[in-house]
């Protein structure tokens, strides 16, 4: 007879406890093909539990498949191939990642205290008053409408990108669209990547198997000579700001990369990660905006603006290209949230999104006024030189000491501060005397600290 | 000549509508290849449209494909190999006019009003007040710690899954996580599909070029022959209740499963889509639990749980497959907003989940019980035959009658009813008699009018 201690203190309900403990004796083979199980009754019994129990936990095993009920005979385990033996393993393993790094001019952040996520939340609310039937209705596939509406009419008045909401995909992130992308315009096509550039550009092709190749820059933009002996047919680009030189492809170049998709059945992926940043002058006009042969897929995301903890981004693709991802990929449902993009729709809508765009860069040029200042105190100014500090949320810092940058930020990394070599973002190997500080997620009071930890290190360095 | 009646109320420029119109045509076999079109000014004219409208939507239409101009001949119709059944697409494909079908039983939807918005929205206060930084830094790149903490936790409780939080990785959907699974396995496998089962698993892995062969199902699960010929080496099953069948997979046959990926080198990718949803007994064990040999990877989103428009899902990897996953992928950021996760992580940990999923069974079970009883009071009722009403959120309805389901279904739809035919879901052509009716979108109160259109239907059917 089955005998099962039931435990006082059990935190499941009875006949579940006794299926386990079945089940376990089947799986360990104390239980065997055919052998025949007590009946409902008699086990009710012995385990002094109510037959409706027992009738339950046999039920359980039946429909999993353990145990066949025999009308008049009773109840036989059932014939089950284990291919392993049992042992129960237990691993108390974690993983965390290392958050403790002081002062971090690497990662893509924005600072918590200057988004108004105040604002955010009494959108929320209005939304879950006024709308909250919407909030469970699947968006349209390429994202909720009213979000790629709003999209739509903030590009035409920042950008001047005139789209229409059909053309604009939203996705999770730049690295889902990275693959979108490959997807859209096809494998068998190679990808052109600028170098130096962004090592997670590289990373999503490589892991979807993308041909692509890396293409030097000249102070023009990508260069056209290297573009065209590659074979490429979609150069993957930063036309605006590229990253991290800070390079604004120019004018000519721009058109000769049109003519070069035009004449080569190619495409621009046109990466414009940080354009509202601009702390002089107007953006740069996009290439999609001066675009008219339909071969500039335009892509932007929030990372910037609001958070790159939001995950949302966006394609504009041309109107050509529309039809082509109805076909191909108009199945995928939007991988953001609806309530989420519900809320963006409204920010942008209301123009909060604007006035925080505004506030933004009032804070980042104050951020890199006060950084850059406060380098000027140092020592060791007249032995560096700030460029491209009037593009997006970082600039270069180039120096005069014959240490490499490599050097200097593993020195860095030793006081606490995490700063990226500029040649840290080449293809190749190769020594470069320059580092990108990305200021963006820099606590203002900090700019002392950064500017001093520096001079410890070049004091140290340079002798 | 072409006539089109332009609505006095067009939401869209009348260029774009002309254009629509016209290609619908094309794409309908009324306009056939090589037909000649009016010229600009005669369409113009007939339809009291100036010339640059019907240029504008001429122009449209060239650029996409569909016409030609040739130089003082005229516009003619291309020839175009369309490469999808126009009725099929019409039918079952899911566009924005669908949200005005009135009683849809084919969508993957849950009702507004059983979620406890409130408490998400709480919830969503209570981390305003007391972690407001937090929802600005990224979260760790296989999802918010807490949350997959929280997750594994709750399938400790929940489905006998015992798994550290180090092998859950959250994803922004379960399309997203397919292509993660196919990348971490390897595109040079074969996957083996479900058939009938899931047509989005198959267009996934379709469009992101992964082998894939369709298995038939017996009675106990994936047939083990048709897997063993096909040379597949990962299979992507839902043994707890099969989508639409609602098979339960076998004791034995889950232990040949096993046995084969054991032996092949091979992976099963368990599915567990809707399990919390078994109406009566307990929710059937995961393979991955009874699955010592690391072959299994269980995967599950809370689409159903919660709502399929918040877009989050997991994967739970075997020990074995974490450091893999590290090294080829282990770069790719979290898809969901973080600030998400921690609502979802504090709404589970907070137990709020549970009693959710206790409510939402009752509130099912009722729903089912209602419809099943409204069925039970129809003449029509001694030709049909109720199946796999007690697992999941749909149950099978069989008829006696001739007519297949793909013509019940297209009738219904006349009626303002979506119901998908069990057909749908063969990978061949099939004619089948059963109905899925995928209840969890329904209303309470509508369980009549269903009742009632499936009379009106079979009625005229059956005469």
């Amino acid at each position: 007879m089955l005998t099962y201690t039931i435990p006082d203190d059990l935190k499941m309900p009875i006949y579940e406890y006794i299926y386990q403990c079945i089940k376990k004796d089947i799986i360990k083979g104390k239980l065997k093909a055919h052998d025949k199980l007590p009946s409902k009754r008699a086990l009710a019994a012995n385990l002094n539990v109510s037959v409706i129990t027992v009738e339950n936990a046999y039920g359980q095993l039946i429909i999993e498949g353990y145990l066949s009920a025999i009308e008049k005979k009773g109840y036989f385990v059932n014939s089950l191939q284990i291919p392993f033996s049992i042992e129960s393993e237990l691993s108390l393993e974690r993983s965390e990642e290392d958050r403790t790094i002081g002062l971090d001019l690497q990662r893509n952040a924005v600072s918590a205290s200057s988004f108004p996520i105040d604002t955010w939340s009494r959108i929320s609310r209005k939304i879950l008053l006024e709308k909250r039937e919407e909030i469970f209705i699947s968006a349209d596939k390429k994202g909720y409408l009213p979000l790629r509406k709003a999209i739509a009419q903030h590009l035409r008045e920042f950008s001047s990108i005139d789209a229409i909401p059909d053309q604009i995909i939203i996705g999770a992130g730049s690295e889902y669209l990275y693959n979108l992308l490959a997807l859209l315009l096809g494998k068998e096509r190679i990808y052109a990547l600028e170098d130096p550039g962004h090592q997670g550009i590289e990373r999503v092709y490589a892991l979807n198997d993308v041909k692509h190749v890396h293409i030097k820059l000249d102070k023009e933009g990508i260069s056209m000579k290297d573009l065209l002996e590659s074979k490429a047919t979609v150069a993957h680009i930063s036309c605006a700001h590229h990253f991290p030189t800070g390079i604004t492809t120019s004018a000519a170049r721009r058109y000769e990369l049109l003519k070069w998709a035009m004449a080569n059945d190619g495409y621009i992926i046109e990466d414009d990660y940080d354009n509202e940043f601009r702390l002089k002058g107007k953006p740069i006009a996009p290439l999609y905006s001066i675009d008219n042969s339909q071969r500039v897929i335009y892509m932007n995301t929030f990372s910037k603006t609001i958070s790159p903890t939001f995950r949302i981004s966006y394609l504009v693709l041309p109107k050509k290209l529309k039809e082509l991802y109805r076909q191909k990929m108009g199945f995928l449902s939007c991988p953001v949230s609806t309530f989420d993009q519900m809320i963006l729709a409204e920010f942008i809508e209301s123009k909060y999104f604007e006035r925080h765009l505004n506030r933004m860069r009032n804070h980042y040029k104050g951020l890199r006024d006060a950084l850059v200042n406060e380098l000027k105190k140092q020592e060791y100014y007249s032995h560096i030189r700030i460029r491209e500090s009037d593009s997006g949320l970082h600039f270069l810092l180039e120096y005069d000491y014959a240490v490499s940058d490599q050097e200097i930020a593993k020195q860095a990394l030793k006081l606490g501060m995490k700063i990226a070599p500029l040649s840290y973002y080449y293809h190749g190997e190769c020594v470069t005397h320059t580092l990108v500080i990305n200021y963006s997620g820099l606590d203002i009071d900090k700019v002392k600290e950064v500017a001093k930890k520096l001079e410890m290190i070049f004091k140290e360095k340079a002798s």
